[in-house]
């Protein structure tokens, strides 16, 4: 290992293009029932085309259209109505020349039709006819075998997250279970001399582990399935063997570590000395954040976040749920959802060298949404449980003015 | 009940309007480590202060402020070093007038002191005297006791969805379990002659039932428990007897009907045909799904939802959801997250008389975000998995020109 002297910044963008040598979790097979928001593991190819058969776009005739051209109300058609077609089964009839059948919506389109006419252009006449009053060209509210999917096509490409309507399409397409990632394991593992657990009262000196559950959530909030590893104090050997213990059933080891310099460089070095571990990152160009690291262990990343609870948060927020989504096999840009525009309420001046991420709480007045930056110290929990996402200050820029138009990145629920 | 003739098509503010009337579920206690997504039951106030006892919030050395004043690089003072707090203890020392003690962040300012040196500003000198070279003011870099959160504040109110700051915050505090609304039972039933099960191998005039997985995978997603009551065959009295079965385990019955004129007649039948039951919407004035019902029946609502999967899907967003997250407790405005703007790429004409949704497909193209609208058939389900979100044309407006800025609602994982 290098000395951590020559260790210098990264930026954000160089942290994630690390993530690249993590391989993402290995492929199991779930009921679709159960494959709301799991990654799919290979591109998914419609097994059959749909709709299978013609369907009635509308309720309505089953026409051939030609027979329908040239009718208007002044002047309508009349055809000779030769049935109903049931819903959910193939039409006994068919539709001759000067023929109409009855179709309701989702209804099969019989032999000999080509076209639906709307009910609101036709009347059925006590004589058995019906009135047609306006045309239909070939195929008018008819959808068609294949129109909606073509057997064969890719439908759903690996590393897509699935949603509600992706559900949808497979379920009508009769795929009962679907390929994806296993979702990746997170062991999270705290360490202080001064971190108690949450049902313990702490004595003068000592706080609760709040780091580890707001680890633990974000982690399953990105896709993670998460683990409490507990609590390591400030000890070398501990540490190395609280890890060693956390990787083998890990796919990622989160090290919540002190706020100190003195615990930094303790986290550092036990990471450091474990077998085949290499240090990729010591020190990150954001703020807050800098105290980040990233590690690699037997093929495993490793995680170190720093104390502060608003600096962990963030870092998870920024860097984080990158790994775990990276880990659970999402190839999807993850920024297409939840941002918003909003004013800044006041002048905000950026880190000198570091891209910086304040947190906002919005506030809409009238027509204008506000972000209002809440400047608490990255020590303290509240303004982050205040704020309502993040506003970043990009690397060289001084800052930005009150009034000007932000993007704020939303916390996730 | 009124003749169905009277009934006239609601705006969607006038349906969530009606969510009032439905209460939500009873509170239940959950350990804070389940408690993510959970919506509060009540207010929650801080059982105690936070932090309980002064702590450096920067590594340094605790001092009295007054003996640092006038220091600086060309003129430093020096104070006698005695000693180190450690992590996680009280400390044993106590720092006099002229003193000084090592102190990590996070680590409890001993008695005597009332600021935190910078290590940056400070030297440790080898006949055991600290070198002070700027002056610090009394509180500088110390989290104060009651900083972050005092004891009988509320922190988090009733209706809330808690994230994963707020379990951090939670468990700081020491609160090992919350009230939190149970979720909502939610029973999705299909009906329809020509539905058949996943499993099935549909003849001609049969499809699969594509819509209930839509809709359990969209009741998961708004925080509900979803539960799959199968297949009912267009029959009133058949529809009539699974909807009584559904309706005692469940908080919400959701009704996934036929497209047909005929399917909605009969399902808004055997709705109305249910002791105690009231129908209360009709109609929606929305694009798609206008023949979405509403009903109570024993104080629980009964949601009937098109048959078109892409109206089906609309709907739950735009009024399912709310109803799920009403019946969870949630109290918080659901509209600030998951919105981005974009400017739509071609002429949008709304529909007279009913607020539009638009399916849309986002495309980023240098600087500019792009809304492609993807205009297939409610029918088709390939749209609405090809599109990220909903552009809304309101009421009473005639249309959006390409190239204006539009809002897109996207649509949740």
């Amino acid at each position: 290992m290098a000395p951590l002297e020559f260790f210098r910044l990264k930026t954000r963008d160089e942290v994630l293009a690390l993530y690249v040598r993590f391989a993402p979790t290995a492929a199991e097979t779930v009921p679709l029932a159960e494959a709301w928001g799991r990654v799919l593991a290979r591109d998914l190819a419609a097994p059959e085309s749909l709709p299978a058969f013609p369907r009635a776009g509308m309720d309505g005739y089953a026409v051939r259209a030609q027979d329908t051209f040239g009718a208007s109300p002044g002047l309508p058609q009349y055809l000779e109505l030769v049935g109903e077609v049931a819903m959910g089964e193939a039409p006994t009839l068919e539709v001759g020349p000067g023929q109409a059948a009855r179709l309701p919506t989702g209804g099969m389109l019989p032999a000999g039709a080509d076209a639906v006419l709307m009910v609101e252009y036709a009347a059925e006449l006590p004589d058995g006819t019906v009135e047609v009053r306006r045309p239909v060209a070939p195929g008018e509210n008819v959808v068609q075998p294949g129109e909606d999917v073509r057997a064969g096509e890719v439908l759903l490409a690996a590393g897509r997250r699935l949603r509600p309507q992706d559900l949808g399409l497979l379920a009508a397409l009769g795929v009962t279970e679907v390929p994806v990632h296993r979702r990746p394991r997170v062991a999270v593992l705290s360490s202080g001399n001064e971190i108690v657990p949450l049902e313990a009262h702490p004595r003068p000196g000592q706080v609760r582990d709040a780091n580890a559950y707001l680890t633990l959530a974000q982690v399953e909030e990105a896709g993670g399935v998460a683990t409490y590893s507990g609590i390591v104090p400030d000890d070398a050997a501990a540490l190395r063997t609280a890890l060693g213990a956390a990787l083998p059933g890990a796919d990622l080891v989160i090290l919540s570590g002190g706020s100190s310099v003195g615990a930094r460089d303790l986290s550092l070095g036990a990471i450091a000395a474990l077998p085949e571990a290499e240090v990729l990152v010591h020190g990150v160009a954001i703020r807050p954040g800098k105290p980040t690291i990233l590690a690699v262990v037997e093929g495993k990343p490793l995680l170190g976040l720093p104390g502060h609870p608003a600096s962990a948060a963030i870092v998870m927020q920024v860097l984080g749920r990158p790994l775990v989504a990276r880990l659970g096999g999402v190839r999807e840009s993850p920024s297409k959802g939840g941002r918003v525009l909003a004013r800044l309420s006041r002048n905000l001046a950026g880190a000198t060298g570091r891209e910086d991420f304040v947190r906002v709480r919005l506030r809409p007045e009238g027509d204008t949404l506000w972000a209002d930056p809440l400047l608490g110290a990255s020590a303290l929990l509240s303004p982050l449980v205040k704020s309502d996402g993040l506003v970043t200050i990009p690397l060289g820029q001084e800052g930005i003015f009150q009034g000007e138009l932000v993007e704020v990145e939303l916390f996730p629920g």
